[in-house]
């Protein structure tokens, strides 16, 4: 098996884990916020709005780092310098 | 075992693993902030369509992490550049 | 061992193990939110339609987490494109 | 050893360890869920058939998920694909 | 070591495991639900008959998922089609 | 090593692997519900009879997964087809 | 290393794990049912027989899964079949 | 490495690790009893001998699953049949 | 395999690992921030000022280690001195 | 490696993990009925001997069980039977 | 492989490994103190000043930990002694 | 590699082992006796003298689990029997 | 691959590691720490002056554990004695 | 690779491990230990002596686990009787 076989299934294990283990943060973290949001929203109904946009701008934050995960699995996939340069000297 | 079969089985096992570990975390996320939600419609009835109007936009937003990994599932079945170019080179 | 052999053994186990661990997530998310919408309509009975809709709807999220692993299973049996092709170069 | 016996254990294996592995949230959930009705039955007995209903309709899509495994595990042993290929070949 | 022995021995292995694993869960599932039945029972001695019945069929929904287990624990022992298949052709 | 001794060993492990795990979640369970059998006993020590009839009657239920993994064990031990097919094949 | 060399190496560590494993679960069991005793008998001294008669019959039943393992165990030791068959072979 | 070394250094590791896992639980939950004997006794001192004498009888009955585990680990260092056996044949 | 393939095979599977290990803690962290920012709006509205921004400038912090990784990643994949090594080796 | 070394690198593993994984849970044990008695002696310090005296016999009793393990260390360093045997026959 | 491969490889993996690794116990620790802030500022707004500054103190203590394992994971992709020595003779 | 260096190696690992496993329950442990001593003194302060001797009586049982440890780990790298029967022998 | 190699490979992944691993738990304990002194300042706040200063003493000997373990890996990377053994050997 | 080298890198391993495991449990019981100080403090501030005098002194016997494994970890890094053993007989 060479480099450019070994280069490629590494890419795809690789991409699928990171999307895969990096979801499973953000989605209990913002789970975990929206559920005190909802709490919140039911012991101050009158301060929905800073709830809500409090609530919108932290679940932003968290989702960045999902964000992260999924930039890196698309470069992984789509990007891939260390592809590339295997493609580029096995067509040369 | 050559490129072509090895490519095949890891796109095989990370699609599937990708989407099964990715579904974890969105499914009980969304199992918490859905049962808080229905507590805080039990606390303030009055309040529903602000509670479940919230609810929903951050239900989707947690439901994106799950899809993030259902793309990347479908990516590496469906439109996987590594076993394309592998089919490609196969056949020249 | 050849290439049809491994394909076919793969998928297999990665159809099994997808549904298998998917299933966890929404069974345990599912019942935590059944959990309280028993107890939110033990406190407000009055409000029990707005209370089973917004549970029902939200329980139809949850399970679309698993069936997105369904999806992904059966796909592996019944309609794997590497399986296809190997068959078919197989064959020919 | 050939592709037919691997996919037999494989065969094997998957079907024991999916409907194992994929009985343990359904059940716990569901004790969950009928451990919270049964409280739910204490606090507001006068609505006791409002509460088992939406119990049992809760039930019902939380089994739903084992149902899931326990299909793919009998199509793994009965209607397994890959094994009749397999069959037909070595028959052939 | 011939596909026949390999078949059997993981027929033991796989039928020991999926009634071992597949009893963790609804043992404690039942566990739960009983315990807060008698606590329910000991704060509504008067409803003990609504509670009892929902209790055991309650009950027999999560047993059930132990039955799929031994179902394919049974049917992996006596009923092995794999093992079958081989036993008819080393027969033959 | 022939397919004798591999089924013999395979089988001793499984025997005390099924009744070792499964043995785990029962007593548990049962440990719980005795747990709140007796809270509920120092509760309402006038229903004494209602509760401990329905913490035997589900103990009982709760016991039987135990029982099914022993059964399963004394199986494998005492009436093992596997076995009994290679003794019979290497006696012949 | 021949069968009745394996066959015994694996029986001593079976039948060890057996009762180690299999008095993990017993054993919490129990001092989670005895502490809810004691806090039972803080609470209603007055009902000492009852609780302690209870008591007893319920841990009797805890007890009976450490036993099943330690049965499984000692057949292990000193009546396991599979060491028979071979041992006879051996000095035949 | 013949079965006489084998069995022995199995022995030895099975013997030690059959009574340090074996002895994880009852500690523990001897632990967990002692904890609400004391403070069950800050909240009934005039009950002292009735609770004293309940504990001990069932920290009794939890130290037994920790002597079943040294029953067993003393047989594997003295009175091993499967040693002994080994042992009387290469000195025969 | 050479030191250039194996060199970039390690990188991709670091890169991968290191952003999504290290993006579990401080989604969970921030989440965990906000969902108390909102409990503390919904008791001391008046101060939501000081709240958020504390709870700005802690995010900030928090996600700061996640940064710290994402740098990391970055640098394995787009600036990595041993690979640049390597090439500049191979490529003389 | 004969089976002089090899008893010899097996008792010093055992013997070293024997003491190190039983002594996990006497410790926390101790520390939480320890924990506990401080308590009582807080709510209670009337009863401080009962207290003492029933928190010291109990400790004894948890502590029994470091010190099974810790005779199963002593046994396989200073007077292992299988060490014993093979040193004696490789000396003879 | 040789060293300087090897070398390189491995500090690959462990400049990974330690900043993903070194991330997640200050980001949980400073989402923890960040949360109790909050509800410390709700609790008590006139103490505004006391309670940040202690904050962020006590935060840039957490944070170093985090930091030194910044620092050891850029040692190892800049400045590695082990690298440069191996580079060094590989080039003389 | 001959006896004289793996009882060495395996030597230096279990002592480094069995202190670091053997020292994590106790620290807790500790710890939790000493939190729990001091929620004591805030609430009894006038008790100082019982409960710090009490403390220090019960800490010092604890401790003696991780002393334990340590003389073993002592035992295997300072007056190891076996390395000493090793090296008398290397040296004959 | 010669001592010299593995040493330095070893000594890379070590120092990683320990540093890693090490700075878990202090970052945690001090979160915890620092989450308690500013509930008690929120509680307390004309004893900011003693709390801050018990917090301060007390993190310092909880940082004291991280540093023990960066000064390891410090050793290890900068002025590890095996490693200039053998380069000493090596150079010699 | 012979024992000298063998034994080196073993020596890293453990001295690191150790150091790195053993700092976990004294962190987390010492910050849990100080969060109850602090919050000892706030509910009585008036004997701050008292507390803070055996807040330290129960501290210092949880940092001498940690301590130990220093202990042992600096003996294993510069007076490792093994290693000094094997230099001694290759420099003979």
């Amino acid at each position: 098996m060479d480099n450019l076989g070994l280069t490629g299934i590494v890419s795809i294990i690789t991409a699928g884990l990171t999307i895969a283990i990096g979801s499973v943060a953000p989605a209990i973290g913002e789970g975990l916020a929206l559920a005190n949001a909802l709490r919140a929203l039911a012991q101050q109904p009158d301060k929905a709005n800073t709830i809500t946009r409090t609530l919108f701008v932290g679940l932003a934050l968290v989702e960045s780092t999902a964000i992260y995960c999924f930039v890196v699995s698309m470069i992984l996939i789509f990007a891939n310098p260390f592809w590339n340069y295997f493609v580029q000297n096995a067509g040369g």
